[in-house]
């Protein structure tokens, strides 16, 4: 059996986890008939708007994949299509699991805690484990069909272009259903409670509120299908990337050692699925407990500490020999010319296994640590969600100024971890080094993802416990799961973002090797002294913000729109509010469905547009190697702006949620006082901020180096 | 007379304009008794504010001159000392006639809204004319100095250490003003808001709040002080680096032209200076008109206009000709050799006088779009700000996430702008292009800065006739003069951070001249390949966030204890709210002026540190020359970050002020409806926006990229 192949079983084994876990959740009893219905509404809605949305993408992804087929030829566009598709798949299983978990969550919880938390995980988990399966299999298998079917060399320029077609349909389904999910989630979300809490003075999830399933379907589509796609789309790309890697950098110089270095990372990632699974089984309460962070954490510290061994094993395995030399045997092979053709430090290094596997372990303390550290301040225990509450006593102003200073501070130290693991790795291993411990953070995304999309099954399992008048005790318990929620979701998002700011690194030594190889005549010089690489680093930096911008006005504008909506049903239909007659949910549904199809476009097309914009208009005003030049600059300035403009928003938004819900417990006059107000203001701010615009930031960084990479290759042809 | 002798006469210009204006505007008369009071609390408040200021700043200063003399020898330590007392003597200055200014502007604004507006910009002139003076005056006498006296070559090595310590002592005193200043004054104002407007429900500068004479004193401290001292320090900056870039770049291969080259950034300003006193005299309303702004934009319009006939002028007789070739006579008279030891593009070209000349109106060019573009965003009469009011309508959060939508686009045609300015001049005359254009947009500062300090000026009269009880029709006319207020202090901070972006290439530029001629065996790699470089670049952009984020937490802190001795002072004298006793200000201001000195001192290090840290770092774990190209990345870094931070905060902030503006001229329900509400809010996020964190980026950015060239001056000891 070759090591493509046991990769493959290893993504197989995820998806037969997801498969049976299913099985289990969907046994489980959905509640009585009133839960059922509200339920139904909420399924109804989630598949409604994905209906649209994939249908949307899928008229963009036909014109994506005939220019991609024009220009790039077969194989791309086969990894273009395989790319899109699954990563639908992977989305679009796990949010039909999700709106099914939802109600049997509820119903669980009127048993325990344990009975809500293991359901409410186990459906997080079928979602976690079929991304991380299901993109295992779209790289392993087309990896195996390329190499093992068609005959190519494992560094055969057919499989490195169809590694990033690959990448590219991954990336593409992903901006889409981050930006569409999150301006939906976001625009249901805050027009709800503007008109809800804010107007009309009825509590959240009230059924009389005619946007409450709209609420409810939002954090399915935004937290579920959205976040899936995006670690599908991360997953993908990062593993993908260390692959493309290792053929541009070493390729046959490499000798016997290139096809297990090729599969290398596709075991890495099979090796922690296995430890996922494992890590699912462990998130248990203590006896007596109602710590159900404490409880995620066991399940996560189970996988990642599991998966150091199983590493080391995989690397032993594979290379023959932990001790085997990487670096020194190539150049040895290759009469001792250097690896590369630039000849940078960056590129020549000489390594052994163990070096790799020391990266990894780095890939894993960097998740661990980027964790914590958001944890730190999204967590309602420190001091961060804390100053925010505080900063609610003296109102909405300074609620806002406080969660501004925590979400700008909050960028510090996760820098701080990435750059130190810039700098261990790299002088570990060179840039294979940094690839390495991006790709051992990504090969932990199953239990990462398991945690993020229990979010949404909690949160919607509260909406219905409260719709369908089930006893307090019940929505106590789904609030206490639900708590957890807000932290996990930043999580989540950090870890994503950080992993970019690795891969970021790894695509940028893909597009000067590339660049290398397509253009060996050009002499491009990316010295900052070059005043367009600077231009391209302010454009870089500029489209974050951009994109941002666009994404924040989008959900002011459809949340505008669910206000005016409400407002007409109230007017329309006083027997709303007096809870006589039902309102029209199904309405305000399509209303943000339409909102936020139509809303995502321009913003997802920027990523794509701009490189091309970049590389065409400085060619032509100062010649093709300064294109080239700026265009390498652009990437990189897209991932020095992005970073914090991810990290910043996704922390700060969990930290005002965080800051409003530790004043819902009872501090600082608790609700309903001037400070739950204020605070309430702050987590309307925020969440445009941590679901919209922040998130869909690492998706935006990914496109933009993935269609340098197929320019380059473009324009070779 | 040399053309150095002629700079000098022009510099003085300046400061007898300033000496003369502010003899008729001291004449003026200074209102009734009751205004002077007021007047007089607001003057004893600011100078006991600018005396701790100065008092800090001194003691912090010592220390650092010691140090630069211990590290760098006596001339940069009399540049340092001497950029560092003239820059504190502009601020003073300044403030002096600002809070002397404010109560004879609304015993002005009795007679007419033209008298008002004459008397309050003749004092925001003396202030702008100072600071173009006295830096340009700090630059030449102390070039002078050097090498007519001191009799060093125009382009040695005393020179060249001298101009940096120069810039590095403006630039120490500008970020502790624009820091301290800005805390203090938005402390004050958010902590008066809050407890006033909020809490006692009693209007804007209504004497019986005792935070009120500290908010006036802020105004003073923040816009005017703190300002003047940031263009200071930003015109010998900018204008230093051209001088030492063409030391650097050039030297003695120009021959005969070193001397001219050296001196034309100094006759360009000196030029500007007179065009911008004849602009002065065109600020006048049109006749029957109120349109204030329209009357600021003549002054502008001609300052600018004029300026590019006389730069025309002052190029051609300096070269002694404006076709008079640059690069090429340098290169002839070494025999053909390349003009510097690297050899890349960025460095080897030739130029003639009127690609200098190209350069610099391009310059001006871009001054003009910027302020068009910030009028763009922070005017009533456009959409950014239009959309802001709107979204108050729904509350304060979707205020809030508009302003924020708004803060983000705001950066993109600033940035696009900037890029386009690079890569036009850099095309036209390579970096000595960038550096004209950076130089003739500084030459505008004396026009820019009197358009700003103009301001404090009007905002004080208003408060002034406020708490007289003067007509109403005299605060209309105050308010019709404040109005442009917001607009052209976004103006002059847009310009300010702009200008930066430029001059932050020239900075970079003599960083690694520098760097080039210190250690010439030093092989270092700027690539965006070697992974060092991202590092810097991540760390660098990482500065503005943290810094931003002590600001931001500074203010809120500080209005907080400014809040609870608001409370205390009601609640131990009743008297107070009733007004039969007077409340005690100067408690008040006293205890703003600690917080803002105490907070001030911490985030100022930072940039001092960073540098000194990552170089020391990077080079104890990868070598010197990695070292060298991580602290050089970081100052790029720092500009990439630092520009977006900068533009976003400067323009959001004004334009959320501006949009709860729009709503009291009685759109969206006017004063006191739910959307007003909001709108303040808005504006109270805003204030440290764009008064503390926003506008103490530009100086941090500066100071990061002197203490680097300090560092390698040290270094090579």
């Amino acid at each position: 059996m070759t090591l493509v192949t046991i990769s493959i079983l290893l993504g197989l084994l995820a998806v037969v986890y997801g498969f049976i876990t299913s099985r289990q959740v969907l046994g489980a009893g959905a509640g009585n008939e009133r839960m059922q219905e509200i339920a139904g509404a909420i399924q109804e809605g989630a598949q409604a708007y994905l209906k649209r949305q994939y249908t949307t993408i899928a008229i963009v992804g036909v014109v994506v994949a005939v220019l991609v087929y024009v220009f790039l030829g077969v194989i791309p566009t086969i990894g273009f299509v395989l790319g899109a598709i699954l990563s639908g798949v992977a989305g679009f299983i796990g949010m039909n699991i999700s709106v099914r978990a939802n109600v049997r969550t509820a119903a669980a919880a009127q048993s325990g805690l344990q009975q809500g938390l293991t359901l409410a995980f186990r459906a997080g988990a079928i979602t976690g484990m079929l991304v991380a399966g299901l993109a295992l299999l779209a790289i392993a298998v087309f990896y195996w069909y390329l190499t093992d079917i068609a005959g190519y060399a494992a560094n055969d320029r057919h499989v490195i272009d169809g590694l990033v077609g690959l990448a590219f349909g991954a990336s593409l389904i992903s901006i889409f259903a981050r930006l569409g999910g999150g301006i939906f989630t976001k625009a249901a979300d805050v027009g709800a409670d503007l008109v809800g809490k804010v107007e009309a003075g009825i509590p959240e999830d009230d059924p009389r509120n005619p946007a409450v399933i709209a609420d409810n379907v939002g954090d399915n589509v935004g937290d579920c299908a959205g976040m899936a796609a995006d670690l599908f789309e991360t997953y993908v790309v990062t593993v993908g990337a260390t692959m493309v890697l290792t053929a541009l950098l070493f390729g046959e110089r490499l000798g016997v050692l290139l096809e297990p270095m090729m599969a290398l990372p596709l075991l890495i990632g099979g090796a922690c699925i296995v430890t996922s699974i494992i890590g699912t089984y462990a998130v248990k309460l203590s006896k007596g407990k109602t710590n159900v962070m404490g409880a995620m954490y066991k399940g996560f510290a189970v996988t990642a500490i599991l998966a150091i061994p199983l590493i080391w094993f995989v690397i032993d395995y594979a290379l023959g020999g932990i001790g085997t030399e990487i670096g020194a045997t190539a150049a040895s092979i290759d009469g001792g010319a250097p690896l590369a053709e630039e000849g940078t430090a960056a590129q020549v290094v000489s390594f052994t296994g163990w070096d790799l596997f020391w990266c990894s372990v780095i890939g894993i303390a960097i998740t661990f640590l980027i964790i914590w550290i958001t944890e730190y301040y999204t967590g309602t225990n420190f001091r961060p969600v804390k100053s925010i509450a505080k900063a609610s006593e003296t109102g909405h102003g300074t609620n806002v100024i406080q969660g501004l200073a925590i979400s700008l501070e909050s960028t510090a130290l996760p820098t701080l971890v990435i750059v130190a693991g810039i700098v261990s790795t790299f002088q570990i291993a060179g840039l294979m080094g940094i690839a390495y411990a991006a790709t051992a953070m990504l090969a932990l995304a199953g239990m990462v993802v398991a945690l993020d999309a229990y979010g949404p099954v909690t949160d919607n399992a509260g909406g219905i416990a409260e719709m369908a008048g089930l006893d307090d005790s019940v929505r106590e318990k789904t609030d206490l799961l639900d708590a957890v929620g807000n932290t996990t979701k930043a999580v989540t998002k950090g870890y994503a973002i950080g992993s970019a700011g690795l891969a970021a690194l790894v695509l940028f030594a893909a597009y000067t090797t590339d660049l290398a190889e397509f253009f060996p005549g050009a002499d491009v010089d990316f010295s900052l002294e070059n005043p367009y690489v600077i231009v391209g680093l302010l454009l870089g930096a500029l489209l974050p913000y951009l994109f941002g911008a666009m994404g924040m006005t989008a959900v002011g504008r459809a949340a505008g729109d669910v206000v005016k909506d409400v407002r007409e049903q109230f007017a329309a239909d006083p027997g709303i509010m007096e809870g006589t007659s039902k309102p029209d949910y199904a309405k305000t549904v399509d209303l943000v469905t339409k909102a936020a199809i139509k809303e995502m476009i321009i913003p997802s097309l920027l990523p794509i547009f701009a490189p091309l914009a970049t590389y065409f208009v400085i060619t032509m005003i100062a010649g093709q190697e300064n294109g080239f030049a700026a265009l390498g600059a652009l990437l990189l300035g897209v991932i020095v702006g992005g970073l914090f403009v991810a990290l910043s928003m996704t922390a700060g938004g969990g930290a005002w949620d965080n800051a409003k819900k530790y004043i819902e417990d009872g501090n600082h006059g608790g609700k309903g006082s001037d400070a739950h107000h204020a605070a309430v203001t702050g987590d309307t701010v925020g969440d445009p901020y941590k679901d919209t615009a922040g998130p869909a930031v690492n998706p935006m960084i990914k496109i933009t180096n993935i269609v340098a990479l197929l320019l380059l290759a473009a324009l070779a042809v």
